[in-house]
């Protein structure tokens, strides 16, 4: 339960405000839990999934006998999975367990855990526009359908029109759930997962809308946050179908999850999107790992967020190689309001709210540390802190964090008769600031900015200050920074694979919003400005739509590819991509870099991965027999198949770990042509500093499509190399009009 | 010896390029050392100092009997101290020194350390300007007598001639030494207090010469560097006169530097600047705060450096509240060179050597990281780690430290074949770049801008880049800016004593120089540009020469006070004084700021202290009889005096420790009126957050000249204190004409 409150701390902080964490584990008080049992025929018979009600009957054979039959056995059967799991989940006690586990066909039983959640400027700023270009040559995505795994949707919003949109495709299988939600050709389908509550498909809180928005939202005009950052607001693949699988509410229970995946992939999705921060368990025992996988066999492309506990390292969730890992940075909308000192120093931050009836003139200015001498948690604005001290009509300075959302530290000072808020980053969130729908006039700015002004406060006797709401303000060459919050690698489960994979808008995102906003303001506000991995992941799912729109026969793995192959690495002033700091970003941050949209939809070549590839993979990281075949969901003897290092699946990236002395590292890749048919590459390398790196061949010619070729690459780690360091490096195959890197990253011990 | 070698390898980095130590304390091999020795009457009789040959012969009488007459004892007895320590330095073998021990008189006997050296922009960025103000009203120092405790001199310097010096004052009882020396109204005496090597009063290596140009160098039209920062130099006390004490070679016996203070009080000299990094024993063991007592207890001011081990905490030297502290920062003078990348990225640095030849056209730019894969101290650019490798022709970037001085990273690039090239900060030195003497082309940039031109270099196949030599450049608004190097508090000897005391410049600073640099210039080199803590102190000592030539009857408490309460704590953006990262400086890298010297002329009040007043507080520090004895040079019985917590000696600031849940600190102040008789101050209060402060009187009316009164100040740790923080706020009387400040620092545990 620590390790649950801890993630949904850290999303209060860093992407939605959320009630508090419920006891999911015991729903009732009772001894019952959730279990996820897998099981196998006997006689490892396969049998399809249309053949439900001899599974359903199957699994039940599996319950104790008391439940088998009767209204108990439906309340104990939670979910049948049929699609990427053999087994289902059912609540039992201790003891059931014992007895389930002996029954003929058992592999195993486990408790699940409970999964947090981990925010439409940005299709201009991936180069998306209408009418001409990748969106154009997608058809917008048209003809596919994106699976969202998230807390439900409210379908009445403008974004999930079904303006301009197609039928859905012939294969769909989905629906629409309930009564409350009624499919359109936008929304083809809502299912509810969850077993406990009021079924009810609309979201509580704002995230599932705004992540089904923002993958796939139709064009909506005038849209706007409280009347700022005004424009027409569209998802990335405006013109795709949408299911929605409500697997959360307040967090998202494992068994939901699973079933969700199971059954978005037996209706028919195309692409799942997945906002939410799996375990950092073996992928074995991850169900999220498991059913992506099962997910991924069928062909199905699966997007997920890469969490918000940056920027430290070894923070990733979803770090599987077979699924899209997005980590989050800013695009270069900023919607700012200036503090304003009293020796003229100014200060810009952010705020989605911008009043128009706060006057600038300059107001007494206090730290909230000094307010309330009786509390500790004064300095950071908690509830009810502020009360009763002398706030009235001044401008009240809060530090970060202390287990208060940046919203409710507003709430807190305008509850005390404050007139306006300074918020103040820590030192590791550095320059991430967020603009918010905050609920009194305030500006969040950086760490540095707030240390001026603590100094200014502590330098004068009667310090004064004043916000001035800039609005939208476009154009900062900065963009993309990689947000404070985005978490980094390594990957901790498989530490020869590169994650993040990728860098997608993940800072004040505007998209879709139906809960009213707790201010003075009459905007009849149907978007909102939030923030996080959780906004990245679906910007990624709907790159994926436009992509398997344009080229229906790509694999996930060649989807991923040219995603990961064409992105940018340099910001829009043509330097480095930057951090949070300012200062060049490391790979474990980047990943493959910046999601270039239009770039990936003409990639030249493509690395590609087939399902069976990663069960060489899977026995190289030493999983057991046991521990593959629960990912694969079949029998695997790994001692009949080779065992390569985690670096030699077909991965458009490097990653190694170097010893000292130790000796060179070899890897092939094979590369697939989906360019000209006959087309020539040349290499370029930029090897990492204290490392040699060989390739051969240096140059591949092609002569047809789909045409696949390897070449080899040696590592070498030098005497220069400086041990502790990560280092990086790129090779790139280049044609006349392709250019296909991998970036390389290596870890000096 | 690990902590000598450490202290010389910083200065090696940070002031200057220093020959290897050599083992002082077997100066032979012998098994004889240097011991200082403290003695007493046995009847408690005093001496003056004009009994010497008395003295001389009591001394003697300690010595074993073998050695006692004879030039043997002349070879033994190093130094007979006769001002401010009772006692000789003599060479013994541990035999010896017990049969010493066993004399009458004897109190102890330590084996001496030996201590490191720790670079004139600077009068006009201290608002002195010539023929007005505060030059003008205190004669440019006239009269008045700087002692250098240093390396040397060399004396026919410009910057040294008498040109409108008056002779010497009558109470002057100093000489040069050695015929290699000429005394002029400029520098009255030299005097070579070391006991090995050639006697010589010629400093080798620039520092001491650098330093007494620094103090009261004299006016010199047409000053530069390699023909840059061109102007008048001039020390800060031009007009003062200048004494020589050579007690460093290579680095400091602690006996040498205990015979310079002793031999500069009898002399007559009124300051003592000393750069000299002294140990950070207790104050009872450490012979440069002994030596220090004395002079302050008559009427010497001690001015000393900070130490050059920034930016980490508690890293300060000569720590005693009787000495002034001094930290160093920038002044608005740069000597600029700029990167400029092949993606026309520029990254402003600095350089000393500004090469008119040299033209600005892209060379390829390479990383000494990776240019020999067989050397890891090859990126520090080491000597010889580049030959043989192939940087012909290109500009090479080079990581600070390594154990590489900068100058012979330029060194090993020449010898290379390289161009030219950048020098980049580590991660804690940040923004601190310092222009120097290079042999070759070069810029020094900071650790974010080598991030970037690293990640530059990391993200194409063949980086490109040139140096453009910018010349002198004034106006940066952000001087003074701490610099990286500077020590930091707390102190770590008397905590409740906030150190240091001041900052003064100390980065880039020109002065008299005589040593041939090494590159392709043909400029006639007088002056060099240097940077430490060593070139900060003599600054003040400059502003103390001037305060005692305009107030001669004030104390050295008196002078410290002036120049503390009336410093600087805003930058010349009228922002407060950053640190090397840009961000706010903390009080304890800034003691009370930046020093005013007009303002300390006229500071309106003083916190005085008497000799007296620090028996009481080194009781408190819980110092034994002996240890109080040991620095007062006389019997103390501290159990016939008051103990006084430390920050209840009349220092103009103030430092506390707070533990949790701790009882209120209350404090006396007495502050003697040296403004207009007739004057009246009220209080302004800034509490450090998490304290509330209480003074009372909060007014203060005075009748007449050198009237005291007293103030009682009240601390009370309250609740919302954040513990592991430290917080500063301060107290302020403020008269129609005066403001005096004394800073508040508050460490809550």
């Amino acid at each position: 339960m620590a390790n649950l409150m801890s993630f949904i701390t850290l999303i209060c902080f860093l992407s939605l405000s959320r009630r508090p964490a419920f006891a999911a584990d015991t729903p009732e008080g009772s001894s019952l839990r959730t279990y996820i049992v897998h099981v196998e025929r006997p006689d490892g018979e396969e049998r399809t999934a249309d053949q439900s009600e001899d599974l359903e009957s199957w699994y039940r054979s599996f319950l104790p006998p008391s439940t088998r039959s009767s209204n108990e056995a439906d309340e104990r059967m939670l979910y049948s999975y049929r699609s990427v799991f053999k087994g289902f989940a059912a609540r039992l006690s201790p003891d059931e367990v014992k007895d389930v586990e002996k029954k003929e066909g058992f592999v195993y039983a486990r408790p699940e855990k409970i999964l947090p959640l981990h925010t439409t400027n940005s299709p201009r700023f991936l180069g998306l526009n209408q009418n001409t270009g990748f969106w154009n040559s997608s058809n917008y995505g048209r003809g596919v359908i994106i699976g969202v795994l998230d807390g439900g949707i409210f379908h009445q919003h403008p974004s999930f029109s079904d303006d301009g949109m197609p039928r859905p495709p012939a294969k769909w299988k989905g629906k629409c759930e309930l009564n409350t939600t009624r499919c359109n050709n936008k929304i083809i389908g809502a299912r509810y997962l969850l077993r406990f509550g009021e079924p009810n498909l609309i979201d509580n809180d704002g995230h599932g809308t705004h992540c089904a928005g923002t993958a796939a939202g139709n064009f909506v005009r005038g849209a706007n946050v409280l009347g700022v950052a005004n424009g027409t607001a569209a998802g990335i693949a405006p013109h795709a179908h949408l299911a929605m699988y409500k697997v959360c509410d307040v967090a998202c229970p494992e068994s939901s999850i699973l079933a969700g995946i199971d059954t978005a992939v037996e209706d028919g999705v195309d692409v799942l999107s997945i906002s939410i921060g799996s375990g950092r368990d073996n992928f074995a025992r991850d169900f999220a790992a498991i059913g992506a996988f099962g997910a991924m066999e069928k062909g199905v492309f699966v997007s997920c967020s890469a969490g918000n506990s940056g920027p430290f390292s070894s923070t990733l969730s979803n770090q599987a190689p077979w699924v899209l890992t997005v980590g989050a940075s800013t695009t270069d909308r900023k919607t700012r309001a200036t503090a304003v000192l009293g020796n003229n120093q100014q200060f810009h931050g952010g705020s989605a709210f911008q009043p128009n009836n706060f006057r600038p003139t300059m107001l007494p200015l206090v730290y909230a540390g000094t307010v309330n001498t009786g509390d500790p948690s004064a300095r950071f604005c908690s509830e009810r802190s502020l009360n009763g001290t002398n706030i009235r009509g001044k401008i009240v300075l809060c530090d970060f964090g202390g287990g208060v959302s940046r919203i409710e530290k507003g709430e807190a000072i305008r509850s005390a008769g404050g007139a306006a808020m300074i918020l103040v980053n820590s030192e590791a969130i550095a320059n991430t600031t967020l603009a918010e729908a905050h609920v009194i006039p305030a500006t969040h700015v950086s760490y540095a900015d707030g240390l001026r002004i603590k100094a200014y406060i502590s330098s004068v006797t009667a310090p004064i200050a004043t916000i001035r709401f800039d609005g939208t303000v476009f154009g900062d060459n900065r963009a993309p920074v990689v947000a404070a919050f985005s978490s980094r690698g390594p990957n901790s489960l498989s530490p020869g694979i590169l994650k993040p994979d990728i860098l997608g808008p993940g800072v004040d995102v505007l998209a879709a919003w139906h809960i009213p906003l707790d201010n003075n303001t009459n905007t009849n506000l149907r978007f909102n400005m939030i923030s996080g991995t959780s906004m990245s992941c679906p910007h990624l799912s709907g790159v994926a739509a436009l992509l398997k729109s344009a080229h229906p026969n790509w694999s996930p793995a060649a989807i991923k590819s040219a995603i990961m192959t064409t992105a940018d690495v340099v910001n829009h002033a043509q330097n480095i991509i930057e951090d949070e700091r300012f200062l060049p970003a490391g790979i474990f941050a980047t990943g493959a870099g910046h999601v270039n949209p239009s770039r990936a939809n003409d990639p030249g070549l493509i690395y590609d991965i087939r399902p069976q590839d990663y069960i060489p993979y899977l026995c190289g990281l030493n999983y057991t027999n046991r521990e593959v075949g629960y990912i694969l969901q079949r029998q695997v003897n790994c001692s009949e198949v080779s065992h390569i290092p985690e670096a030699q699946l077909n991965y458009p990236t490097f990653t190694l770990t170097f010893a000292p002395a130790s000796t060179p590292q070899v890897y092939t890749r094979t590369v697939t042509n989906v360019g000209d048919p006959i087309s020539s590459y040349s290499l370029e390398i930029v090897p990492p500093p204290g490392i040699n790196v060989r390739v051969d061949p240096t140059t591949l010619n092609f002569t047809r499509a789909n045409q696949q070729m390897q070449y080899r690459v040696t590592f070498t780690r030098l005497a220069s190399a400086q041990s502790g360091e990560v280092v990086q490096g790129f090779l790139r195959w280049t044609s006349s009009k392709h250019s296909v890197r991998s970036r390389i990253a290596v870890i000096l011990q």
